[in-house]
């Protein structure tokens, strides 16, 4: 009988991969949801379970817009806001709609590798735009625009996937005024926006979504509550709004979540949401300081800025070849995600993604002993 | 400040809208959830919360394919099914992966008007093939494929929406023989195939699956539970399965609802959902049949085959427009469907669809009172 896996993750026993982006099961918080259900059943709305309306329940809309306006400072608008089933999803759903096979679009370069594997479903052809320690080089990209309008920009503009960094508040207001004068959008994966452990990142993206018709927030309950919700939401301009939630597949389907949302409404409501994220913070910190000890100890050749938030180290390694140290260190059972993974054009290949998600602090220093190991036996 | 709907109905009181083709609240089973949900807390696997396998939790996939099995006769093996977010999702994911746009496709004249809309979203050319009472007409069709080759034929064999016709065995096999010979996919929408409530319905597409790659059968919980619930499933050949599975979107974003699958999973393994089927095929026979009487005594002009399943009577009435009609019996408080929504080409203008889904015995009367009276009204 062919063995049906329950979740991506597959890892020989007593293996550490410090490349898995994937949250720490036991950050996932089963005891939250199951109160949040009780509340839920509780209240037995059955217009729950009936096609939802196209920009996702009314109801969760504004629970979810007077959170975000409590987190921001400043208040949104729950028309504004479209529930999804995750970041994914509404990447998917943008693509479909805003674009043809053959259209051009930019990324970050390095960017996060499966939504480069999701545009290429659609058919898109990346234009790398080069990064620094403030992000995306808005320089360069108002160079390529000369030779090429893209359909849109797509960026993670803060605690980037992989690379940790985040784009300055100039830069970004500097990027909604091109978009504006040469109208392409900017599709911005705001996904790890509150989980920051140090400086406090500058304003989202979504808070130009009110006034500017060209900046579409992608945001989701995967790495502030759990992934396997398939929850999430975009923050755009009503004009967005409205071209997401008319479309075919909202049109016949309802709105993307409506049950899993309506569940997860009662913790956004209770400050248990808030709880969660504000537990996450404190652990990540901790973990992202032990990866950072163990890595100053142990492999003091690596070169990396420390991140502030999300759930990153992008690591170059001077001479080492990545691709190469991901085969090999296996025998010494680590793992990491090599820099080639994350460029459009197969650079970065002495860069190594690690991430402090998965791991509790013992486990990340044993893996970098491993890979220093790895890098001192000469294989 | 804006109303935010929860559900995509929007009726005004006492209006009896016969066109409507969602399920009635009364119908949506929040207590049989209820419980599914409390095993599933219960259990409190995390592994649930986490991104999930991309073809669907290998524990739902197990119980669903069990209960196929069941149901259908036949061992269904669990490695051939892939979880969805509903019918929707998965037509979109095909049309994706499958499609550019410029392709053509060949749909049913009539067929379902949203996934029409879906194929329009992607750019898709519909060429309709006629319908007799056996269903889509395969000696048309095949004439078609002498002018044209289809990436796909979208089909809803069972209980037709909007027409209530079911495709016959005889052509079920023809239209395989056609789809290997000439390499196209045959897309079957099969949500109504378990809601019979006269003569069962020949074995659906899913029965195909092992055995021919060309064979994609499309199911959802939307009609036998909940839409709400966003989910569904595909049942085809293993490399249709690998290629779904394989995307982009289910990479970058793991199975498309492990949480809810998770909670449904109890009522699948349970036999609660087969005890909920039972009783809608109860509850929908008994409004068949009053949607049929009224129809008899007060538009007797009115001409139907009585469908043996689904949700839809599709009557034509004689020297009618429908489209009119519509907007015209809106005073009279009472709605349609005209048969135009449902054409690919404009035509079907003296047809209305009808549906015993939303409303009980009464109420189903009542509106076909309306009908009368505005049909007499000479409006």
């Amino acid at each position: 009988m062919t063995t049906l896996p329950v979740t991506q993750i597959s890892l020989p026993p007593g293996f550490i991969d410090l490349g898995m982006g994937n949250p720490d099961f036991d950050l996932l918080p089963m005891e939250l949801l199951h109160r949040s259900a009780e509340t839920y059943f509780a209240a037995g709305d059955r217009r729950t379970l009936q096609y939802g309306a196209e920009a996702g329940d009314g109801n969760f809309r504004r629970a979810l817009a007077d959170f975000l306006s409590a987190a921001g400072g400043s208040r949104v608008d729950p028309g504004l806001l479209f529930v999804t089933a995750g970041a994914s999803s509404a990447l998917d759903l943008i693509c479909s709609l805003y674009t043809r096979p053959g259209d051009v679009i930019f990324a970050e370069e390095p960017s996060y590798f499966l939504a480069l594997r999701l545009f290429a479903d659609h058919g898109l052809r990346v234009i790398p735009i080069p990064m620094d320690e403030d992000g995306l080089q808005i320089d360069a990209l108002e160079e390529r625009l000369a030779e090429s309008r893209p359909k849109f920009v797509y960026t993670i503009p803060t605690f980037q996937n992989p690379s940790g960094r985040t784009l300055s508040q100039p830069r970004r207001d500097k990027l909604v005024e091109l978009a504006q004068r040469h109208d392409f959008l900017v599709v911005a994966d705001e996904v790890y926006q509150s989980l920051h452990y140090g400086q406090e990142p500058p304003q989202p993206f979504a808070a130009f979504a009110a006034d500017v018709e060209q900046v579409v927030s992608v945001n989701s309950f995967s790495k502030i509550l759990a992934p396997g919700l398939r929850l999430g939401w975009v923050q755009a301009h009503a004009k967005v709004i409205g071209r997401l939630a008319g479309s075919g597949l909202l049109d016949s389907g309802g709105g993307m979540n409506p049950f899993t949302s309506a569940i997860v409404r009662g913790m956004v409501e209770s400050g248990g949401l808030a709880e969660n994220i504000a537990h996450l913070r404190l652990e990540y910190a901790r973990r992202l300081q032990a990866l950072d000890a163990a890595l100053r100890w142990h492999i003091p050749a690596a070169e990396y800025s420390l991140p502030q938030g999300g759930f990153f180290f992008w690591v170059r390694l001077p001479g080492v070849d990545a691709g190469g140290l991901r085969r090999q260190a296996q025998a010494f059972e680590v793992g990491i995600r090599q820099g080639a993974l994350f460029s459009s054009r197969n650079g970065m290949q002495d860069y190594v993604r690690l991430s402090f998600c998965f791991y509790g602090e013992e486990d990340l220093e044993q893996g970098v002993i491993r890979l220093r190991n790895y890098l001192e036996s000469g294989v």
